[in-house]
């Protein structure tokens, strides 16, 4: 591509004119829009996965459903918020039969049912090839319990749920979005930012550190790694904390919080009993003009950037 | 395609299952969601151009944004809303230049400032070939001012604005769509159910026909034709009137109205005196048992099915 996708979204949001009704518009997980309800902000998102990007034709197409509504519950649940319902576009190829399509509906259905998100309308397009989903999300948020990705300052604790890293193994496809964990932490602990792992840790964390002009340290061993990772990385002769930091669509939840680090800690304790799986404190964030750092167990400092870091030294 | 997408659609339909706050959902030109504001109701949709389908790369890439904003547009002044924001998923081929891209926003930009509904986010994935743009759009309307398809009655009249047919030769990549006509219409009309022109009259006619559980009977003498379907009827050997009633992508609004003939046309004089353009009664609605026909200037009958009609007998 002739242009890059972060200096396209740069130049349209500084082309956007937003009235007093958008509390938040490009540049965020969902955009935020003033509701009737005082107390209250609506949510509004849009996410399209396409046929060799994102899902190839030889996945069920019930995980690519799945996939193609979860990854906007996962946008809403990273802002504080409930999902309460969504539009589904289709463009189809002719040459699907129509047992494929009832079971990409199966898929679609299913996250609806579960996340308690009804399908409200869509359409539908005839396609040559190139398959594509694209839903459409509304969204409700407590005012109070609005996640954003510009509140972190230095001496916040980093924090992040599950493991990560090889989710194109399978996760990629039938990952659960974190809806009841990011509902039970932002009641839990004091969030200042929040993002959900679509592009990897690495690059997720400078969305946040751009939002929110900050810096980071983040402790090597502590990042959680996946067995996917481990074994992704014994075919790509990569170490697997390169793909806990670098892999994509592990759609679990990065969140700075402003709670003491004991105190955190035992909010992690609390959440592996209540939920089942990890949530780690990862690091920390420090001034933007200190840059973007990983730690390794012998204090040496490698730089992080979005994408990779450097050796350590 | 191996399966119709009005069966798809209808599938799809009896599969959904809708909480209290869902008004309405599939079924319409937009959802209709209950609202924080007792008066009012939200609306939601989402329509995509594809590549080929509804545009193609020697069109005006800004032609190209501005049909895709404008689409949903229509559809929620079809509805009595007004529009409040929306958001912009791309599909881009890599092989686009940037001063492509940039052209297609500034269509999609002049769309949202022509109607005061500002692009508040979306996002950007890539294609090998198949150029899509999706568009989801929020609205508003006053439940009062609330225009369904399915309230349609025998003895309403049969309205519709603009001159139809031969929307290929240019306007539809450059329709106005009709927003400010659909208000004043809601204003001054009893209008008992509307759709915007986007299948062509006669399938739209049905659209609503099934909705209400009605017939109709159009006079042929009444349909407006541009004189682009003047046009490309002498290309294609067909009649000026098959082209007005088969086209698709006119985006006029197609409504019934409760008030009395006499009432209704002066209401079209005045229409047509404020905004420049016809706005025409062209049947009446009949009990759905009775069929639907147009009928010629000697009386004769024809039978109208979606997509066509039978020579007058």
């Amino acid at each position: 591509m002739f242009f890059s996708e972060t200096d396209l979204i740069a130049g349209i949001a500084s082309r956007a004119k937003y009235p007093s009704s958008i509390v938040k518009g490009i540049g965020d997980d969902t955009a935020v829009l003033k509701s009737a309800d005082p107390d209250k902000y609506q949510l509004f998102t849009q996410d399209s996965i396409v046929l060799n990007q994102h899902f190839f034709l030889k996945d069920d197409p019930q995980a690519i459903g799945w996939k193609a509504y979860a990854r906007n519950v996962s946008d809403i649940a990273a802002m504080g918020g409930i999902p309460s319902c969504a539009l589904v576009a289709l463009g189809l190829p002719k040459s699907l039969d129509e047992g494929w399509v009832t079971r990409l509906y199966d898929g679609i259905f299913s996250c609806a049912d579960t996340f308690s998100c009804p399908v409200v309308g869509g359409d539908i397009t005839a396609v040559e090839n190139e398959l594509f989903v694209s839903v459409s999300m509304i969204g409700v948020v407590s005012k109070q319990k609005l996640c954003l990705r510009n509140g972190a300052k230095p001496g916040n604790m980093v924090c992040v749920t599950g493991l990560l890293g090889g989710s194109i193994r399978s996760k990629h496809l039938n990952f659960m979005p974190r809806l009841r964990e990011a509902q039970w932490l932002v009641n839990n602990v004091h969030i200042t930012s929040m993002i959900d792992l679509s592009d990897g840790l690495a690059k997720d964390l400078f969305h946040i550190g751009e939002a929110s002009s900050v810096g980071f340290e983040l402790n090597k061993s502590e990042i959680p790694i996946s067995s996917d990772a481990v074994a992704l990385a014994a075919e790509t002769g990569k170490a697997p904390i390169w793909h806990a930091l670098n892999d994509g669509e592990d759609f679990e939840l990065l969140f700075t919080v402003a709670d003491n680090e004991s105190d955190i800690k035992s909010v992690c304790t609390e959440f592996q009993e209540l939920f089942g799986f990890r949530c780690s404190v990862v690091g920390r964030v420090i001034d933007q003009g200190e840059g973007a750092f990983i730690v390794d167990e012998k204090n040496r400092r490698g730089q992080l950037f979005p994408g990779g870091f450097d050796h350590f030294a």
